[in-house]
C-alpha cells in the first residue's frame, strides 16, 4: 500500500475530491443517476460548465475579451491544435526548452514552418512581423525546468502551461492563447483548458480543421461540440472549487513555494541527491534529481517504494528521480519524503 | 430519484460496475492509489490496456490482421480521423443514413471529395475504382434507425459502430475499419475504439495528421502516444469482462433483440405511442416514438419523469421520444418503462 504519490500525472487530487468523486459515481447530486451516465446536455452537466467558467474567472480575473474553451485529446492535441488554427502566414517562433517543447515542435512542423530559438531572452532578437506567433513552454516536467519570464512580444504568445496552471497566478493579458491538460494541477486526462483572445478565434483563417481541434467550432458549440469526458469536468470544478475556498492562487502559489524550498533544500544539504538546474530555473512543480550512479539511483527508488511513496523514478528518457509537488500534494507530504531520503542517505553514507 | 435510465449516452452501466468503478478512485486493487492518480506509463495500467485488446479480441474472434487503436476524443475525432488517414486519391462514397451519417459527411468534405447515396443496397452501381473508401453509420440513435445488411463492396469499408458496437456478433472481416465510442454500449466518453487492418494502417500516405488522430501514430504507441482517459479505460476493461462473463455477443444479442421486442410490440398494439421506421430498419438500440401532438409528448415525459423514468425526450433536432436500449439496461427496466406507458395511455384515453 502506498501512503505517498508524487506522480508526474495523472497527478493526486485531495483526498476530499477522490470521496466526493467516488459518492458521484454511485449517485450524483441525490438524483438516482451515476455522474457517468447522464447526458451532456442535461441542466446538470450545464452547470458543471458553467462553474468551471466561473471558477476560472474567478481565480483569474480572467477579462471578457477572452474565451474558456475545454478541449478533449489532452494537450498533445494542441500541439497540433495551435499551427492548424493559427496559421496565417505559415511560419511560427518556438522557444526550445526542453522535452515538451520539443514534441510541439516536431507536431508542428507537420503544419507550419517553425523557427527554434533556446531562450525568452532571445526572443526579442528574433522578432519578423511574418511569425504567425510564439509559442513557449512555461515548465518542463521532464528536464524539471520553469521559465520565470513572459517573452516581450507583440505578435501572438502562445504558452503551454500544462504543469504550471494554476499554481500560481497568471498575468492572462501578457498572452494570446494559454493551454492547459487537466491532469497536473487541475483535474484528470480527458479535457485541456484553452484560454484565447475572441479576436484571435475571430481572425482564424483555415477551414480544413477537424471540429474536435477547432477554436471556432469549440466556442460555437460551448465546448460541447461533442460529448465530452463529464467525468474529468466534473472533477476539474471540483478542483477549482476548491482552489478557491483555499484562498485563491497566492495562497496556493506560496504552499508550493514552500513545499519546493523544502525539497531543494534537502537536496542542496545532501551529498548524495543532487539538482543540475540553474536556481533561477528550478521547477517548483517537478524537481528532478540525481544520485552518484545508477545502481544507487536504482537502490533510491526501491527504498522509497518500500516506504510507500510512489512515482518518484525520473521520465523514462533521462532516468534519475522526479518528485512531482502539484497542488494537491500537503506540505506533510514533501516533509515525509525528506525523511526517506535522509533515512536512505544515512544507511548508505 | 430516478429508477429508470434510458439515456442515449453516456449510457446507463451495470450497477455492479458502478460501485467497482466507485471503489477504485478511492483505492485502486489495494495499491493505496487512486485509479485516477497513476501513471499511465505503469505496469497497473498496462495491465488495463493488455486486457481490453484480450476482451476485444475474445469477444469478436478478431483476427492478428486487424489492429487494435483506443483513440482520444470520441467518435467525432474519427469524423475527421478517417479521410485524413484513409485519402489517397481523394474521393470516397458515404451512405447518407441519418443524423450522424451527415455530421461525418460535412466533417469529411473539408479533407476529402464526397459523393453521397442513400442506401446500402445502392452502394454496388456506384461502385468505381477511384473512392479510397466507402463509408456508413451502422445504427442512428437520433432517427432510429439500424442498417441490418453490410455494403458488399472490394473498396475499404468503414463503418461508425458507435451505438451498436458489442450490442450482437460482428464479422469483423467484411470491414477494412470499424470505430466505436465507447460511451454507448461499452463504457463512457473520452475512448474511442479503432478496429482496422494492420495492411490500411501501412498503406496510410498522408504526412500532416495531427497524432491524436493518426491510425500511425497510435500504432506506434500502443494507443500511449499521449496521456489517456485512464479512468474511461478501466470502466471499459470492465464493461468488456462483464459481457465474456454474460456469455458473450450471443447472448447479448438476444437479451437486447428481447429488450426491444417487448417495446417495439408495447407502441405497436397501443394507439397512443406510434414508430415510423420500416420494420426491417427498426434500430434494436434506440426506440423512437412519437405521441399525437407535442402537448401530449410534453404531458408524457413529465409523466414518465414523475414516475422516475429518466433520458426519454427525444433528440432536440427532432423531438418526440427515444428510449435507449443499450447492453446495460435490463429486461426488468424495459417491463417497468413499458407499464409506465401503459399507465399513461389509460390516463389520457
Amino acid at each position: 500500500m502506498y501512503q505517498l504519490n508524487f506522480c508526474a500525472g495523472p497527478a493526486s487530487l485531495p483526498e476530499s475530491i477522490y470521496q466526493a468523486l467516488s459518492q458521484m459515481v454511485l449517485n450524483y447530486h441525490n438524483t438516482g443517476l451515476s455522474l457517468l451516465s447522464f447526458s451532456h446536455r442535461d441542466q446538470l452537466f450545464a452547470e458543471i460548465n458553467n462553474k468551471i467558467k466561473q471558477h476560472l474567472r474567478t481565480l483569474l480575473a480572467l477579462p471578457e475579451s477572452y474565451e474558456i474553451l475545454l478541449m478533449p485529446a489532452g494537450a498533445s492535441a494542441q500541439f497540433a491544435a495551435v499551427p492548424i488554427n493559427l496559421k496565417q502566414n505559415g511560419r511560427a517562433l518556438y522557444i526550445n526548452s526542453g522535452y515538451w517543447a520539443a514534441a510541439a515542435i516536431k507536431e508542428a512542423k507537420k503544419f507550419i514552418e517553425v523557427d527554434t530559438i533556446e531562450g525568452v531572452d532571445n526572443v526579442i532578437d528574433h522578432i519578423v512581423d511574418d511569425y504567425d506567433y510564439i509559442y513557449y513552454t512555461e515548465n518542463e516536467t521532464i528536464d524539471g525546468v520553469i521559465w520565470q519570464k513572459i517573452p516581450e512580444t507583440n505578435l501572438p504568445l502562445v504558452c503551454d502551461m500544462s504543469s504550471s496552471f494554476l499554481s500560481k497566478p497568471i498575468d492572462v493579458t501578457k498572452f494570446d492563447l494559454i493551454y492547459a491538460g487537466a491532469q497536473k494541477n487541475i483535474g484528470l486526462p480527458g479535457v485541456t483548458v484553452v484560454l484565447i483572445k475572441k479576436a484571435l478565434i475571430e481572425n482564424i483563417k483555415q477551414k480544413a480543421i477537424p471540429a474536435v481541434l477547432s477554436y471556432q467550432a469549440m466556442q460555437q458549440a460551448d465546448s460541447l461540440y461533442n460529448t465530452p469526458d463529464m467525468f474529468a469536468w466534473a472533477a476539474m470544478e471540483l478542483v477549482l472549487a476548491d482552489l478557491i475556498k483555499q484562498g485563491g492562487l497566492d495562497v496556493v502559489a506560496e504552499k508550493n513555494a514552500r513545499k519546493a524550498a523544502l525539497l531543494y533544500e534537502a537536496i542542496d544539504q545532501s551529498k548524495l541527491f543532487s539538482n543540475k538546474v540553474s536556481l533561477h530555473n528550478r521547477s517548483p512543480m517537478n524537481i528532478v534529481f540525481q544520485l552518484p550512479s545508477d545502481e544507487l539511483t536504482a537502490k533510491f527508488l526501491n527504498f522509497a517504494d518500500s516506504q510507500g511513496v510512489y512515482g518518484i523514478a525520473g521520465h523514462r528518457s533521462v532516468g534519475g528521480v522526479r518528485v512531482s509537488l502539484y497542488n494537491a500534494i500537503e506540505f506533510k507530504a514533501v516533509e515525509q519524503l525528506v525523511s526517506v531520503m535522509r533515512e536512505f542517505e544515512t544507511l548508505n553514507a
